[in-house]
């Protein structure tokens, strides 16, 4: 977060310049971490917009002119375009140059990237934990990876100079780096991301449509009274799913194996209360409330934990 | 909300003097909605803390007493003991007198609390839409119900004018009146309320144990990284675990019926959409979560006009 002495990359190439790919060309150029930011896309407008609002300080719709002189070649891309856009220029990478990606799932890009690139290049996965329910440049920032989480994926194929450039990269956005392999990130997000907005999904999904054929009983189940109900605990567990479902569709297309078991592990849990409730089990029911109540302090803690950490 | 000409009941009488039981003191004493209000409890200390608050004008630890000269005898206590504490004062009531509690669910309630009471006196289940994860007096505040909703759930035996007394009382809270049978309440609750909590427990369960014993695949999941990538999401959907697992115990108990049909519709769309995942089912996906997020936005719309309404 700190002004650099000298730029990390010379020249930064982003791909999208949405969200998160405008605010990284935001910091890069706030920060001094580049000394030249450039921006390639298919729209211009969109081009246009972000080097207007100091995003980027060029921008090429040839891609292949656009990457040619590119130290760092970020792909800010939707997950499924990721691959993509890398294949279409390929052969215009600068030999040596680092590139990473935003992609919310890592095993299937990372394994598919390493294969595309040229071998004089080197790919690190990534994923700024950053963001909002907004999106689009209009929302973007130079001050979005302040404390919040950056992971990078690399693998046994990538260099440890492209390691350590990435991290001094992430550091210089003022986030904080968490290396580990793509498997353990896409398991770890399906859990803690992923789930979480099924969840949601599920949650509005299920209060509209409470009749569901196989189940005698649920007729009894009326939602005419359901939003006028709702309270604060409604509110808080169906926020995150006023989210583009183009990008939770590929999120599960591309982690699929993750989200089906952290899905099952969860009906294991519900049906663990489920019969609790149903046997009148009075110690089950106050054990399973008790103990998420603990993880859920623990958590709390970690997380402040982390914060003071961060802070010194 | 406005100053009463006259007050609705002259003798509030409030069993258990907590978050809400002190609030509804607070608000009757400051918006005079009552003449006087007195508070009644086991623990000395607790109820010359609500005076001293503001929430009570007097006490009583002798309950038969303190109820004696009640037009409006408000159980703000757990609601495992509800009906103890109506049945402990039954013959003390003053004749005529209307009762109403404000536990979370309605229909074991009510039922019982008409068996116990006296027939001069009629039964009004309340259920107050407000708080948080706070408790007790400390966190009590007159203003606490003002945009609420605030459920009466009257049955056939409950004179009319009982209906309306409650009405114009909770109306005087400010907080916006709802009147079904307990049974509608219960079910709506068990969708909006109660499920929205053992979800939010269940994933807290799950993504700290994520290995089950009869899921192959699931040794693959670790808890490793959970705290430190968890994000917004995670953040939000845990957040009302932090509430006391007794009160959550206790209303799985009384509602137990309409919960279990409610984690079995949740299970339902939950199966739903891991099938399509499954199966690489990209429209099954999509459609899954473009209709969430359409609801979630029907949501926040009717709760603009119910806004909008309340203040005009």
């Amino acid at each position: 977060m700190h002004k650099q002495n000298q730029p990390i990359f010379d020249t930064i190439t982003i791909a999208g310049v949405g969200l998160i790919g405008g605010s990284l060309g935001m910091a890069a150029r706030h920060y001094a971490i580049a000394r030249r930011v450039i921006g390639i896309g298919r729209n211009e407008q969109r081009l246009m917009k972000a080097k207007l609002l100091g995003a980027i300080d060029e921008y090429h719709l040839d891609h292949a002119r656009g990457v040619s002189e590119a130290d760092l070649f970020i792909v800010a891309t939707p997950v499924r375009t990721i691959i993509p856009t890398i294949k279409a220029v390929a052969s215009s990478l600068k030999p040596g140059a680092v590139i990473t990606d935003v992609g919310s799932t890592k095993k299937e890009v990372v394994q598919q990237a390493q294969q595309v690139i040229p071998r004089s290049c080197s790919f690190v996965g990534g994923h700024p934990m950053a963001g909002s329910e907004k999106s689009g440049i209009e929302a973007a920032s130079h001050d979005m990876f302040i404390g919040a989480t950056y992971v990078l994926t690399p693998t046994e194929q990538t260099s440890i100079e492209a390691i350590q450039k990435m991290s001094r990269f992430v550091e210089s956005l003022g986030a904080r780096v968490e290396v580990m392999s793509p498997e353990d990130h896409d398991a770890t997000v399906a859990l803690i991301s992923h789930l979480p907005h099924i969840i949601s999904a599920a949650l509005l999904h299920t209060v509209t449509k409470p009749r569901i054929p196989e189940h005698q009983g649920s007729e009894h189940m009326s939602s005419n009274w359901v939003f006028r109900l709702a309270a604060g605990s409604f509110r808080d567990l169906t926020r995150i799913s006023d989210s583009p479902p183009e990008i939770w569709r590929d999120i599960c297309l591309t982690n699929a194996e993750k989200i089906a078991i952290a899905i099952d592990i969860l009906k294991h849990y519900l049906n663990q209360i489920q019969k609790a409730i149903t046997t009148d089990d009075e110690d089950g029911i106050l054990k399973f409330f008790e103990e998420a109540r603990q993880i859920r302090q623990r958590y709390v803690q970690s997380r402040e934990s982390q914060t003071s950490h961060n802070s010194h």
